[in-house]
């Protein structure tokens, strides 16, 4: 999205893209009305006041490019769309227009920089935040990932593969005895990591404390006996600031992760938690509510910059998402736009992407087509609902993730693997 | 929203509705979906754990509701629309579910509430979350707002008619006495309530505790010239952690109330602040991002949950958002729906509007006709761009409220004032 005219402005400015669509001899005012009513005020009487100290505020038109029907999204009612849709009519066009902020306009905070951009103007309507180009001196005030790719690699001693994670399910009204069994019939399979459903927010039976002992004492007895090892991403959840000792106290019990339901809980409190010296273990975003946000094609904010750079900006070390392989609604492209956000070189340590919902043990070779081996295999259905249970479940992901970095096709590692031939009858594989 | 099936889960159970689109055949089993798969897990065998422990903790269906084609919204690609867009399809209709949420799955989180009722689900297609009913269980777990109208209005000493704001504009890059005089000259016309820019965060020139210590100051040598009383609502902004050592350092250093972009910091935030003893001052919410929720007709959230009821959960005394009167994309419709949510009986005070943008003194009677005397008259354009200056700006603001509230009309009212006369001039009033 970086257009050829901003120069050394996006070293010093935060350039930020929208879609609008409106008549097309309005953009360039409309352009001019963001910069500067966004910056310095949109009521000011600036020839008054072009002190210099203001106008280094002032935001700057960066582009204004109006798309042509065949750019527009297909999903959207295009350009000349006979349908009425509101505050849409005939003559209006589509356009991208990128604006240029000032990083001295903001602080050390996501809010910040989401309050200038898309604060007012989310409210402006029809209108979408596509891009959001962050400079390196701004990214700079954000400590960013404390593990990402290389750091959970190394806590997990797992360098040449993705990452096999199973998804915890039915978690509420369950004792910790009961949670426990299902633990380790999903560690017993091979599953690398194993995480909390995101909604377990009740601890009237198994508090997360007493979870992550358990849990943490349980893999102990399993890498005793069989040599694996398995981590605990537990849900961390609780007043704002209650997370910061808590998830001290959890990772001292043993968690392998956190899971943060990022979205609701807000960017800074996770970039709090990322920059919290005393929370020693990686943090793991769940998109719970994100859709909220990026849902629209025609308002809110795209999906790669609400689980793409803002939440690597924010700490995240692992980013779950809606892979495209299922039946959500984020699109192949969306999903690599997001991918890439969380793996462009930056200040900023890369984020393990976790692509989640639809992945079944026929899937791993596109995914590790699409991604590489720097990813998370995220599985609950197809791991639970295995016909041979949950432990041959994770078993045939593990063994569909070894035969693929082993460039070995699934059908002869299926030859050697019972628990790998279920799942390829039960959920085949892409064509 | 409420429906007649619902009875006395609407006691134990939150209520949400879901605008979906899909194939009439889908309806039901997707909402039993919903239902079971974000409380007691998606892919649980139920049968085999239907201990009451789970039982409990599972939702419900409520009702499942098509709607016919002149319900649906018409900027909506209503039912029956044979435009093609994307995931929409020639058979599918568009109908209201409605989900009952055990209470006990919650914890004392907006996030744990967010998280389960619009989380997951906000990723799946075209789905809109439109009414919310949190039942009263529930909602005493937060405190509300610690102020709310009466409590604001006791501190203002102002009981019989609308408050009026005047919105600081042009902040950043300005020192403190540039500001000061800003300050004084909109508080001089009768403000009540003066208000930072909410995109106000650098600190280079006038941190925000100079400000408040410096308008304090003017605001008291104000009142002794004239006895006019004027409070200064300043940005709380920082990292999270820091947020509440400030917001107590600004409130003892005099600010009137603190302004709070809840949206970007999340509910959760807010509602550590509202329920923070030495937090002494009232929240003033200010809608910045809201607009990515709300802003699509078929994807997010509906404006009175994002800006309305959620907000009152979390403790916001004063809810600013975009009023219906000006080039806004709020409907008259869904701006009373809000301020419903912010009046309806409930556990917790009620909120004081402010409705805002496209605000002018003639505007003042429909505003009061439609709100009553409970609610903020909030200006920043039609006062700064006053033909006489930002005192003007006010005091015709001023001469309008209280000519409305005595029943006078402005036209009556403006012969005595020349300000409220060049204001009526200026921006006319509404047919």
């Amino acid at each position: 999205m970086k257009n050829t005219n901003t120069g050394d402005r996006a070293l010093t400015h935060v350039i930020a893209t929208y879609r609008v669509r409106d008549k097309q001899e309005n953009l360039s005012k409309r352009a001019e009305g963001i910069a500067v009513g966004l910056t310095v005020g949109s009521w000011t009487d600036l020839p008054a006041m072009k002190q210099s100290a203001v106008l280094r505020h002032c935001g700057t038109v960066e582009d204004i490019r109006v798309l042509d029907t065949s750019e527009a999204p297909s999903s959207d009612a295009s350009v000349g769309d006979p349908v009425d849709r509101g505050h849409a009519a005939l003559d209006t066009v589509i356009a991208d227009i990128s604006i240029g902020y000032p990083i001295d306009n903001f602080n050390n905070t996501i809010t910040s920089i989401l309050t200038t951009v898309f604060g007012k103007l989310s409210m402006d309507g029809e209108i979408r935040l596509i891009a959001l180009q962050i400079p390196d001196a701004l990214a700079e005030r954000f400590s960013g990932p404390k593990f990402g790719v290389s750091g959970i690699r190394d806590r997990l001693k797992i360098y040449d593969r993705p990452l096999l994670m199973s998804i915890f399910k039915a978690c509420v009204g369950r004792d910790v005895s009961d949670l426990t069994k299902a633990f380790l019939e999903q560690a017993r399979g091979g599953a690398d990591l194993i995480k909390d459903d995101e909604i377990f927010f009740s601890e009237q039976y198994a508090t997360p404390e007493a979870r992550v002992a358990a849990f943490t004492e349980a893999a102990r007895q399993l890498q005793a006996e069989t040599g694996q090892r398995v981590s605990y991403a537990v849900n961390l959840t609780g007043p704002v600031r209650q997370l910061f000792d808590r998830a001290r106290r959890l990772a001292e019990l043993g968690a392998g992760a956190l899971l943060v339901n990022a979205v609701a809980y807000g960017y800074d409190v996770l970039a709090e938690l990322a920059a919290d010296p005393d929370v020693t273990v990686p943090l793991m975003v769940h998109p719970a509510v994100s859709g909220a946000l990026y849902g629209s094609d025609t308002h809110g904010i795209a999906a790669d910059i609400v689980l793409g750079s803002l939440m690597r900006l924010a700490g995240a070390d692992i980013v779950i998402y809606p892979s495209p392989y299922g039946t959500v609604t984020l699109s192949r492209a969306e999903g690599l736009r997001l991918v890439d956000a969380l793996r462009t070189p930056s200040v900023h340590k890369e984020v393990l992407p976790a692509p989640s919902a639809g992945i079944f043990p026929g899937l791993v070779p596109k995914l590790v087509s699409d991604l590489g081996v720097d990813c998370i295999v995220n599985a609950g259905g197809a791991i639970h609902g295995h016909p041979g249970g949950a432990t041959d479940g994770a078993a045939a992901f593990m063994a569909s993730i070894e035969a693929t970095v082993a460039g070995v096709s699934l059908e002869q590692a299926a030859n050697g693997n019972a628990a790998l031939k279920a799942a390829l009858k039960k959920w085949g594989q892409p064509s």
